[in-house]
């Protein structure tokens, strides 16, 4: 189903290859990956992408929140942008493909306009985001959020691990908190946003394909719920007295799984322990968590009210108190229809007749980028059943090369849509906001 | 169903209950009653105990094992020895009637037979043991073990949370741990134990009455449980393709008490952690543990085949490891049947017509005196569902003046058994062994 991708995206390709490997060497940690935000290793990638971008015809900057961008101009100078890249941080123990892949493929397509960005209808900006994954400050996605100019002032009290707090590492980093706002961007100097980015999921590798065009990036909720009974000892205490905090928090545990498979949303329950947590103490406490995703607020919604029902009822039967308490919440991010139908254009190009299309289950850049500019991915196969943050993330150099080819054809496509519609796309999206 | 106890035995309640208060005073902890092994708060209150011991008529002294021990000669010096008594050490934040209560009764009884000691066919001794909780050093049972001679060497190097070893804290309490032998009791040398205690359970104030004769004491087996699966991002991973380990254990959780309710076994999830613990992250392994207590060991044991059977069970559907370790056992004590009729015998006298019988589901200190001597339990009534481990403890004082009377009439009715089959007893003991 793919074209065979040429001698000159081979190598093209290789070189993306070998470009995440020289970053995967700029660790905080001797043993394995992690870069996070406003790190001694966060400024060297930045440094080095840089270099490459300069390398590949761009003019370059790192802007007010900590976010490598480069640019080169369109048809005549100061046009409105479009946005490519991903994001450069990673998580603990991370591989070398989450973020960096879309980044540096980005460089390489960038590279492929600058003899010839007479012809863009825009500018072509290649953006690597300081923080996507959230691994040092736990909220994520700071980089695109200053971007965004959406980057809320309380963020600036969020503290590292040891206690370092977001506007003290921003100071430290050589930048000013104050001026934050000069990362952002304005609606109407964005023409939109794409982001390469491999899958981190399996449904490529079983369809034997190379890429896919993204129609949402998941809508995603996180609760604390705890179940509270009554703790006592495990001899004295018969069944038909005991209000067991783990059998009810247990059966809740099961009830999300069925009641998620069934509708397609996903729901994991990742925390578990119970109080006090004596072998022969009746449990009077659990805590525990629930993500819940899906492709579309409501679906996601409906699952959560159904699941939040169900622990009522095994609360009530097994007299317990069930509680929940919401700790993150982003809504989904419908990718903009005439962005996908560009990537989409892309990968037919690229050799797929039917592009495969499918909703993204984690966070991506977009999702913040989205509330000043129309937004679509391209997603990348990523083998061993989609494994990813992990050392064990993977992709093949030839997935990368068909990639590169496709992300190429997207953008040509978007200058012809822009070409065709001049002006029409900005109002719109103004409209829409 | 219960004759009114009389002044006497209500006089003597009153001061059981106040015992019980002032050695609730001598605690390590100025905010809740706590008193372990070893402790200065030990000494205080064995030297408390002696005592009143001493007020009652009883020659006293402290054995080997740090047990408070008071005798009273019988017909002749030195016959074999009718134990009565429980344990003087509590858990943290503990009541005041667990084991206390026992040992005060003992003291009580003893001091009824003080001036008649010569009807009796054997020596009456009480009995204050150091240690049944196993509160500091983890290990339970230390005192009676010590008088049973089945203190195994390994426990000296056990440590307490400060790192004390057991051998340590025996030469700060200023014993010899090379002469624990000392406390051992020679099977000849008894005629059996007659303990007292809380039911720790609701089934006597269910039943409006105030005592119990014990059949047997429950056996006890604990696991610590492994339920391994593969973690992975809870967005990237499909339930098809998931192996959670914490849905597995969760439903394992669930069949616990499934199987033990259906068959009269306790079973008891105490303990449960899912790691890596990631709200976003799918469990790849859980640790939970299972405490399993039956009136008889071949019961309990079955249930442990089918509990384990079902784990496997689950544990094949979903792609996961089952394991379990085993921690802790004690196999189930069974009440000398001539020594239950006898309690059975005191409960009648004081007023109940058809004695309650039930199982023992806490363990005590008759389950390592079995080794050397027939034992038999007397339950008493405690409130509020029968609470116990927790300052909510109650009993109230008209239940102990029945006690009192039963446990006494307990004792003459194994005088006249003594006295119609002389040698009889500690024969049939031996050859039982």
């Amino acid at each position: 189903m793919t074209r065979a991708p040429g001698p000159g995206s081979l190598a093209a390709a290789e070189r993306v290859m070998q470009r995440c490997d020289r970053l995967a060497e700029i660790s905080g940690s001797p043993d394995l990956l992690e870069r996070v935000h406003l790190s001694p290793e966060h400024r060297r990638a930045n440094e080095l992408v840089a270099e490459w971008m300069t390398q590949a015809g761009l003019s370059t900057w790192q802007d007010a929140g900590a976010n490598q961008c480069g640019r080169i101009e369109g048809a005549e100078p100061g046009l409105p942008a479009l946005l490519i890249g991903s994001h450069l941080d990673t998580v603990r123990d991370a591989g070398r493909y989450d973020g960096m892949l879309g980044v540096l493929l980005a460089v390489e397509v960038a590279a492929r306009f600058a003899s010839r960005a007479a012809e863009l209808p825009f500018a072509l900006e290649v953006v690597g985001f300081s923080d996507e994954e959230g691994t040092r400050f736990g909220n994520a996605l700071l980089g695109s959020h200053a971007l965004a100019g959406t980057f809320p002032p309380e963020w600036w009290g969020l503290a590292d691990g040891d206690g370092v707090t977001l506007r003290q590492a921003f100071a430290d980093f050589g930048l000013d908190p104050a001026r934050i706002g000069r990362a952002a961007r304005r609606p109407e100097s964005l023409i939109g946003y794409l982001e390469a980015h491999i899958e981190q999921g399996p449904y490529l590798e079983e369809a034997d394909l190379p890429l896919a065009v993204v129609t949402s990036i998941a809508g995603a909720r996180r609760f604390e719920l705890t179940m509270t009974g009554v703790a006592g000892h495990a001899g004295g205490t018969p069944y038909e007295r005991r209000h067991d905090a783990l059998i009810g928090a247990s059966e809740l545990v099961v009830e999300v799984e069925s009641v998620a498979r069934a509708s397609g949303v996903i729901g994991t329950v990742g925390r578990m322990q119970a109080f006090p947590g004596g072998v022969n103490v009746i449990p009077g406490r659990v805590e525990f968590s629930l993500d819940l995703r899906a492709s579309t607020d409501h679906e996601r919604d409906r699952v959560l009210a159904e699941i939040i029902r169900r622990a009522n009822v095994i609360a009530e039967r097994r007299g317990l108190r069930f509680e929940s308490t919401e700790i993150y919440r982003a809504d989904a991010t419908a990718c903009a229809p005439w962005l996908q139908d560009a990537i989409a254009s892309g990968i037919r190009h690229a050799g797929s007749e039917e592009p495969m299309a499918m909703w993204s289950r984690a966070g991506h850049d977009g999702m913040a980028v989205s509330a000043v500019a129309d937004v679509a991915m391209l997603f990348v196969r990523c083998g061993r059943g989609g494994i990813s943050h992990s050392p064990d993330e993977i992709v093949d150099v030839r997935d990368v090369a068909v990639a590169l080819d496709a992300y190429e054809a997207a953008v040509v496509e978007v200058a012809e849509r822009v070409r065709a519609e001049p002006g029409r796309l900005g109002s719109d999206r103004l409209g829409a906001a």
